[in-house]
């Protein structure tokens, strides 16, 4: 057991030069920035507005006019969750328009091209950040409240519903985003929007104060990141006073809708916190023992209380994220590391309950899963979080986006009929391809913000240690005992799985680490003269290290037909082929329609081939399978050997589906 | 082909003495009607109150006083679909209460009673019965008009919502009591209630008059009944004005929707039929050709299409008769008979589309099958439709009521996992144990009606020829070119497939018909001195017929391993067993949980045994199987071969599931 935690490698240190992700970096910076800041400025035609740009300006003038003592805007009434709005061109510049947490999304963008920003000079791009911050600090309250929704329809509102209104939110996500910005930039002007935001947040809710936490998490890992980056105590403090108030009796959610059904004559309900599991505030969170609710808000919370873990060695805390993850990961996972399973909710179904055709598997909760898994590991080397975090984030979040960067998935099915998606009510939530953009466009901006940031998943550093969690080639500046290492990581995990560190310069004593992948069969590592040790499914390998020093990893890579769990009753009987960190899956356009007719042959010899798919050469799988026969006849019939053929089963990897036509898609075949 | 139609015997004609089917005949009158007669009385502790009576009451107060010239009863606003209401004796004596068809559910009682009197008289019964049809005649307007909920609400409203507010359907419920109790007693006073309703009704509607149409069908049927049972050719000519004036444009739903619309300020809909697929009012119906929307309804509709292409030789809608059939039962239909296979509107889903967990297969529906399918036969002596009626009569039907008669299944699915069913939101209408009563009480009384009218459905004559449909043990009085004959059909299809017929008395020239069943193997007839002859599933016995002849059948009833059309994908690489007319099911309680862990062996030998359930003797099934154990481990592993060991496989018959407590259900295994 490690006694001292680690942490990322500041973006500027870690340069990405693989061939597959540095593809993907480039598309965010490239096609899905420009597209993004489009979408948040309502110039994208035919998409659902965005309304960012919009509010922030409506804000804006609302707060000139308070701080001037003029007249206030004509404004609308407090709408419910949603207003779908007019077009942008006929909308009252005076409205507030889009969802309460509309704010988020240009934080997330900024968040994204600053990441972008860190690791390659781009005036055009910082000079649209630039525009963007300053939009919001134009929107800030003179107390230092920043929210449109609550500014353009009623401030003496705000703060009534943090359950549902998600002022504090959108807080985190500025929180994230004005760090970024600094970090990349060194300029700290959303930082100081941001202070003053958190100050305003912190002279309200505290100890002695109002109690109140999150209803939508996000905060607390936010807060913690703010306090890591400025080493300013009371920004830790606030985010681990909203932990410790969540889900403790009387419930504040409970307090604050109260308080609203009084006003409305409606009878109280009971204070007690049971009735919030959809938002984890059910039990306090050293209690919690299953991922439960809302699964981006189970994650989030998950990564602010691995935060607080690590930065006060909190142990209670500790154990009770190793409960979540257990819960999470080995129970209501699906197998390409998607995280809640229904769509009522968007939400953790049952233990074990994990369908195909249904499956929720939000883009967004398996990015929540990749925020959690890291902090895991900042904690502990442990295989198994790193072996989470990548099979998220090869397949979930890429899913999420198509191969050209320019539509998106919300849900992540294993299993598609596109006639049953659109006309089975029971699926409306799945879409058989990406769509432009979202009225709730949380994954799009959260896609870019994670892959534009991929530096700080590879690595993971402590005085002595340097960790290698993903193996994506790239060039990295560490430091072990304190002297500076220059390192060349080449790494090509499409292709095979040949791993080699070289120490491009520099020296050191101490120890690097190497994830030895669950997807690994036998291995083998070259590291002349260092002393090995193997521990949780890592290679410890310690010793002085010089320029010139290598250490070759070969990690097999085979095929692995994969079955569920047991307890899984929707992949009883089924496989699912994987290869290294891709799952694979069966299209229509490879096989054939009517995909639930094959029957995979476990032990067929998969070979391995390069196809290109959506303009990428991606590595396909090709087996003898056998496809049984459509034959007319009565609905029911006796059993006979069902009349089946010799077919050749093509399998692409799971993130690259729908991007060549809407068809048929399959995770799970019979076997 | 035959070129005249058939007509089932009268009640009164037809004495069941099959042990099974006696004993479930019995339980209808000796327990569930009278628990019915308490529950339309609101007088079942801890039910939801049926309201029947106390609506019939407060409407004739009202009638009473139109009547007397004096001024009504307080009214209440006229309500949603459906009042929660309070408990019967907090109830305002004249307000109406529950669904605007809840009069129906006392018109399906009267029926199902009426049905009980003719085969055995019963003082206490006929008594209960005419207390309702007095409560009925007092509901009555002078008019004629007779529907509780707008007699209470407002009469100015009759008539104006069609669609949704089943005034007809509960004329039709109405006419098929009064046929029964008058067929019954001979008592005729509510077939005057229903004839004063009807001639009310045709005042209003037909050619030259208002269109309009039932929302939810079955007025077309009652009326060719009462035709039939009356001679009356203005019965004939409505129901043919209904069928006629359905799905054409102008559609008289958006019509009076538009009324409506118009009246509250909304914008009017376009008036084009296509619309209202969920009523089967989107296409006239002769062009229809896919069975589409609310199950009971589209087979509502089908019987009185197919009586009315048998009564009046119309050839073009008894294709569209035979087109819907096999929409129905060759791509919509589960093996047990079930039709209606998604909860969202109670409705046929695309073809081939047939879950097991989320069915809908309500207990109705498969009652509406079997009015259409013996309508079919009527009209041609076909193997498919007998068998297709006795399947949903022996599976799903009887899976509707508990074996001690006390507690239905409203929905009746394939597949039940008791914590899936109380956990998931998706799973809301399925219970796992069937409850006392319903909100919406359709199914119990249905049930009651059509197992009390079984000697309707045994046997279908013409002329020359008497066909049998179901091998019900029986004594049958019939005819043969007009002279009388006494008949012995002696079977007992839960034991084995020996059929015997014998002339106890009477003799004549003509045909006996009898049903080789699609799921017999090898069979074996002894009828000396006849002429025979096969056609379309049908064994066809000429010659002359006298006191003492026997037709000795014996059907083969092997235990058959069944598999679903290669497109129904639900069904795909599993397996079902069945044995004569008897799906199979895996019990937990039989088998322990985790079914879908069981792998049924279609080669192995399987054991005909009896087994008690819920005080009933029934034949199970016992065959060597495999489970595959669980083993505890990672969420997804590498496919080893499976830990399976072999166990006895231990079914019962589908439609004796949970009548021994809560637990696991499946009908597919796994194979």
């Amino acid at each position: 057991m490690q006694t001292s935690f680690s942490s990322p490698l500041p973006l500027t240190q870690v340069h990405i030069t693989d061939a597959f992700w540095k593809r993907e970096m480039d598309l965010i910076r490239n096609t899905v920035l420009p597209y993004q800041w489009a979408a948040l400025n309502d110039r994208v035609e035919g998409a659902v507005p965005s309304w960012w740009m919009h509010n922030m300006r409506a804000a804006a003038r609302v707060v000139a006019a308070r701080k001037a003592g003029k007249a206030l805007p004509s404004r609308q009434q407090v709408p419910g969750m949603v207003s779908e709005g007019p077009s942008p061109d006929q909308a009252d510049p005076d409205f507030f328009y889009g969802w309460v947490f509309q704010d988020s999304d240009g934080y997330k963008w900024i968040e994204a091209a600053s990441c972008q920003l860190s690791v390659l000079p781009d005036e055009a791009l910082r000079s649209q950040v630039q525009e963007a911050v300053d939009a919001i600090r134009a929107a800030q309250e003179e107390d230092g409240y920043l929210d449109t929704f609550y500014t353009i329809t009623g401030i003496e509102n705000a703060f009534t519903n943090l359950k549902d209104h998600h002022e504090l939110y959108c807080f985190g996500h500025l929180a994230e985003a004005a760090v970024a910005w600094w970090q990349a930039t060194g300029n700290d002007d959303l930082l100081q929007v941001t202070r003053r935001f958190a100050a305003c947040i912190a002279r309200r809710f505290g100890p002695g104060k109002e109690r109140g936490c999150p209803g939508h998490e996000i905060a607390e890992m936010a807060l913690f990141r703010l306090y890591e980056a400025t080493g300013e105590q009371e920004w830790m403090d606030l985010a681990q006073f909203f932990l410790d108030v969540r889900g403790t009796d009387p419930s504040t959610f409970a307090l604050e809708e109260n308080v609203r059904r009084k006003r409305s004559g409606q009878p109280e309900l009971p204070v007690t916190a049971d009735r919030y599991e959809y938002y984890q505030a059910h039990l306090p969170v050293r209690q919690m023992k299953e991922a439960t609710g809302h699964a981006v808000r189970q994650m989030y919370l998950c990564s602010g209380m691995a935060d607080s873990a690590r930065l006060r060695k909190d142990a209670a805390l500790r154990e009770a994220c190793e409960r979540l993850w257990h819960s999470a990961v080995a129970e209501k996972m699906y197998v390409t590391g998607g995280v809640g399973a229904t769509h009522v909710g968007e939400a953790f179904s049952r233990p074990w309950d994990l369908p195909s055709d249904t499956a929720y598997s939000e883009t967004c909760a398996a990015i929540g899963l990749v925020f959690f898994a890291r902090r895991m590991l900042q904690m502990q080397a442990k295989g198994e979080y790193a072996d989470v975090m990548e099979r998220a984030l090869y397949n979930t979040v890429l899913s999420g986006m198509a191969l050209d960067g320019k539509s998106f998935f919300y849900v992540n099915p294993l299993e598609v009929d596109p006639a049953a998606c659109e006309k089975d009510t029971r699926l409306s939530h799945v879409k058989p391809v990406r769509q432009k953009w979202f009225g709730c466009a949380c994954c799009p901006p959260n896609i870019a913000r994670l892959l534009s940031s991929l530096g700080a998943y590879l690595v993971t550093c402590r005085e002595d240690t340097i960790c290698f969690h993903l193996y994506i080639d790239s060039e990295i500046e560490a430091s072990l005992a304190n002297s500076p290492l220059r390192l060349r990581l080449s790494a090509n995990l499409l292709k095979d799985g040949k791993v080699q560190l070289t120490i491009l310069s520099g020296s050191g004593e101490g120890t690097l680490a190497f994830r030895i992948p669950e997807w690994s069969g036998a291995w083998h590592c070259s590291a002349p003269g260092k002393e090995a040790r193997e521990e949780e499914g890592y290679l410890f390998l310690r010793g002085r290290w010089q320029e010139g020093d290598t250490v070759s990893l070969d990690f097999s890579m085979p095929v692995r037909a994969l079955t569920g769990h047991p307890l899984i009753r929707e992949t009883a009987h089924q496989v699912c082929f994987s290869r290294g960190p891709l799952v694979y899956c069966a299209e229509e356009k490879d096989n054939g329609p009517l995909l639930h007719l094959l029957r995979a042959l476990p032990e067929a010899e998969a070979r391995v081939e390069w196809q290109e798919i959506g303009g990428v050469d991606l590595p396909v799988l090709r087996m003898d399978a056998l496809r049984q026969e459509v034959t007319d006849g009565a609905l029911y019939r006796p059993l006979a050997a069902p009349r089946e053929s010799g077919v050749t089963l093509r399998l692409i990897p799971y993130f690259a589906w729908a991007n060549r036509g809407k068809g048929e898609m399959r995770v799970w075949l019979y076997r």
